[in-house]
């Protein structure tokens, strides 16, 4: 038996006592983890500088050094996050629907837990304590797989964890880390069927896809976002000028930011100087077509792969479209169904573009850095789910978990 | 471009236009669908009486050849059951909650079409009428794979379909069958990312695995079934005989039959016998564990393969326990997570079993042969989902969509 389904079997025996535990139980537990993680500053800092150090060394820079490294604040946000997701309503064991058949069964649809969560990550450390938080709240045990780089960060913050947890008197396994980084442990991860019950990554696209490709267990895709801004003959300029300056660069590197503008012919000659400024102003560098160039100074052309591309930069791709159907047939093109916006005053083309475009999110007059589940009110999340099955768009406690048919009966036999 | 990308690029299109598609003019199509089977029934019999002649000629024999073959009979079932599915409620566009922002954002999550499935399945034809018909209703376009011994009559029938759509001016490629019957194409198909929003086997062991192992589509795994029914020390023994013998012989070909009977110590001397016998007067083969081998005369001793085999026939594995611990955690050892039974008349064991036992639907005195969509009350089903992704237990309409978040804004941004 290989190291990871041995640590497969643990978590499934800890994933059994998990999944009955009353939720004040969950919420004490989940305290006791945020004091723990404060109370072991020292060494998790300590731990973090080696790795900070060593990514260094090896060359990395600028913004990857930026995730990786861990500050006194930051653990206070991390142990704030644990006591934000104890203080979150339980969705284990609710019963969605219960009923009365004809024949005298009683049959309800029950919220369970998953039973084990896979999560597969790159360099934030931070995401060890968002995924023990929610995955221990939504009943659920959980198998980390961190970066190489955040390796030393990772394995002292969930050894404290672990501790924690015994300390409370509850099985150490249900927060396990992957004891090394290799290539080989992330396939086998992919492969764990039977052990594992989801597999979610998160990271770049490069780390999502190499999931979706290699994974047998099932995934939740989450994450890449070429999101698309249409502004319509009718939008308030106004408005619209201040939504796309927000969604474009309140903060460039999330997927929900916005990547490409689409604006009606009728008033691209009065909209797209004015939000040409603003954007350049911020440093944003405009990719456009014949006609956004003609009308912005300082745009440069953009190329048929602009058009696919996730900038999660200061770059907008943009575009001067005939009216809303060739809109639309833009974005059913290129967008990776993540989130998507009409700017109008027009009723019939927002109730069009609502139904019409398919994505996690679709917006009317509003920024689409809005698809966030604190933004939607969940609490907390582990992700966006960019695919159809299961969870789709922001994922909170409920979507890490799955539900079960209990039927009472009192003798019945099928005819 | 391969022939199965085309026909992806097809099926998306003919998506776009169904997603909108109102809910009467989808169900005129699902009646006059069923027409022009009917009256396409000398054709469709007649493909059929190939595919099961060249299916004797390679030997094939039984319950196969039963699959197999329509009937006058089966041609106005598969009819009736898409006037059945016209009949259903439409799932899509109900918006499953909406509520208000702090900052005056309205949002709600829609349930709207998957978009494109791909079903891979076995000998069944009336498979194709199902899968059509269910897809169609929940607004997805759906691509079918038929096995390669129901070649002939999938082709007739899905080509009596698609002319049937036209006839209504819908697009034919709401419903397309793979030309093939190649591995390669299955395989394809597996891989057909971008174009498939999910792929759901319908088929033994075998496929599913097979699916499960090979696809990087998201997999909807249906099906396997080592259901568990156990006598409690209280249950009412007269109750529970009928239970176990609706359980095992009212169809033992199917997932939802018992396959493993669980005994209580305290009873088993006064319960086996009577069990053994009604059993055995259906010809029921007993593989039990030496308890259970004292009881019955007749019984045969089960091997460890056993306990973990779905016969799908006339024959049940049976060992004698403790106590609700041990059949619990056996049934934990070797379910699949289908379905499993307690039949207690005491309430703390009832409640416990629910509890504890993690399967798509958990019983409390019936019989495991009513996890189904019809008699869930669904109307119809697509199968029977054993995962925990997505959809746990009989799929009907509602699991075939997705949901989007659609929000309404007035000029909000993220601050």
């Amino acid at each position: 038996m290989s190291i990871l389904m041995e640590m497969g079997k643990k978590a499934k025996m800890a994933a059994v006592k998990l999944a009955v535990l009353p939720s004040p139980k969950k919420n004490e537990a989940l305290c006791h983890a945020a004091e723990a993680l404060l109370a072991a500053e020292g060494a998790i800092l300590s731990a973090n500088k080696e790795d900070v150090a060593a990514a260094v060394t090896l060359g990395i820079k600028g913004a990857f050094i930026d995730r990786l490294t861990l500050t006194k604040e930051r653990l206070e946000e991390m142990a704030d996050g644990l006591r934000q997701v104890a203080a979150l309503n339980d969705p284990v064991g609710e019963v969605l629907s219960m009923k009365t058949l004809e024949n005298g069964l009683v049959i309800g649809q029950k919220r369970v837990p998953m039973g084990v969560i896979g999560i597969i990550f790159e360099a934030r450390p931070n995401v060890t304590a968002d995924a023990f938080g929610l995955c221990l709240k939504a009943g659920s045990a959980v198998i980390l797989r961190g970066g190489k780089e955040a390796f030393r960060t990772n394995q002292r913050v969930i050894a404290v964890f672990r501790q924690a947890l015994e300390e409370m008197g509850l099985p150490a396994d249900i927060v396990q880390v992957v004891p090394d980084t290799s290539r080989e442990s992330a396939n086998e991860m992919m492969r764990l069927n039977g052990y594992l019950d989801v597999l979610i990554p998160r990271g770049g696209a490069g780390l999502i896809q190499s999931v979706v490709q290699n994974s047998t267990v099932p995934v939740i895709e989450t994450g890449v976002g070429n999101c698309h801004i249409f502004v319509d003959e009718t939008a308030d300029l106004e408005k619209a000028a201040a939504i796309v300056l927000n969604a474009k660069t309140q903060r460039p590197g999330v997927c929900n930011a916005c990547e490409s503008l689409l604006v009606h012919e009728a008033i691209a000659e009065q909209f797209l100087p004015v939000v040409g400024e603003a954007l350049q102003q911020k440093e944003v560098e405009i990719r456009g077509d014949e006609a956004v160039c003609r009308q912005i100074s300082g745009s440069v052309p953009a190329t048929q792969e602009d058009w696919a591309t996730e900038y999660a930069d200061y770059i907008l791709s943009a575009r001067v479209v005939k009216n809303l159907d060739e809109a639309i047939s833009h974005i059913r093109k290129y967008s990776t169904g993540h989130s998507e916006a009409i700017l109008t005053e027009n009723y019939t083309n927002a109730q069009r573009f609502l139904n019409e475009v398919d994505a996690a999110a679709v917006y009317v007059n509003a920024s689409t850095r809005f698809t966030d589940g604190g933004q939607f009110g969940f609490g907390a999340e582990i992700g966006i789910s960019t695919q159809k099955l299961h969870a789709r768009g922001p994922m909170g406690l409920k979507e890490l978990t799955t539900t079960k048919y209990i039927i009472y009966g009192n003798g019945q036999i099928r005819k």
